[in-house]
């Protein structure tokens, strides 16, 4: 199903094979460990909204679709899991597995998760507000947009 | 030591009493649990940095100052710990042990972090960059304030 062209897509879709995690700080004394990010600094944009995802069977999947607009920084804060990020020409999996390491994506990004670890505690931060139709849910779809 | 008034101070400071801990919303099924707040809606202000702390041991004590202005919003994701609110007339404490439970915190309250949990991760949201200036580590310099 094609969704309702009410949003309009960002045009030019990051080439994945550029993307890399981002390093935040960390502090870390006697007292036990601490790490930052900045919103429009570290973290690229203005952020609206984060949500959490947590106790994920192993054996499942996550994530699977794009946005035409919002951007997403993820951070594993715990645990492990791995993010298959996919522009439409190239793939690239991403292994989280630090609080210290963020992973940008831009819109017009396929984005999967999977292998969660059980203790796996994923951060994310978003650029807008929800919007189920700011959503691309659909692969073909998003392959199609891609070649607009 | 009093800090310099450089950053004028939240006049009229909030009972600790009165304060409860935020409900976030829950969306849980086979894949796994999610939890999400939005800034200056559930999470109640303009959010513009976070910072993690983590790894932190039991016997330690973090926090332990107030802010003139910063608003500060606390999660914890994983494990426990215990926060004590101080308004400079009452004191309150909670222990935070789920992602779905958030504890506001306005300026001109002492905040004091303890009884870390090995697992513990401490996710904070605050409505300003850091400024080493909107900070009162001194409870005699916080308690005059309170007082003025």
């Amino acid at each position: 199903m094609v969704s309702k062209n009410i949003i309009k897509t960002e045009k030019k879709n990051k080439d994945v094979l550029n993307i890399n995690l981002t390093e935040m700080p960390l502090v870390k004394d006697l007292r036990g460990s601490l790490t930052f990010g900045e919103f429009s600094k570290t973290v690229p944009f203005h952020v609206k909204r984060y949500f959490i995802v947590y106790d994920v069977p192993n054996q499942h999947i996550r994530g699977e679709h794009a946005h035409h607009k919002c951007h997403q920084f993820l951070i594993c804060l715990k645990g492990n899991c791995r993010i298959m990020l996919d522009d439409g020409n190239n793939s690239k999996t991403f292994k989280l597995i630090e609080p210290t390491k963020g992973l940008h994506i831009a819109p017009m990004i396929w984005a999967t998760q999977f292998e969660h670890s059980k203790d796996a505690v994923l951060l994310v931060f978003a650029s807008d507000f929800y919007d189920a139709n700011d959503y691309i849910r659909d692969y073909k779809e998003f392959k199609k947009l891609c070649t607009l």
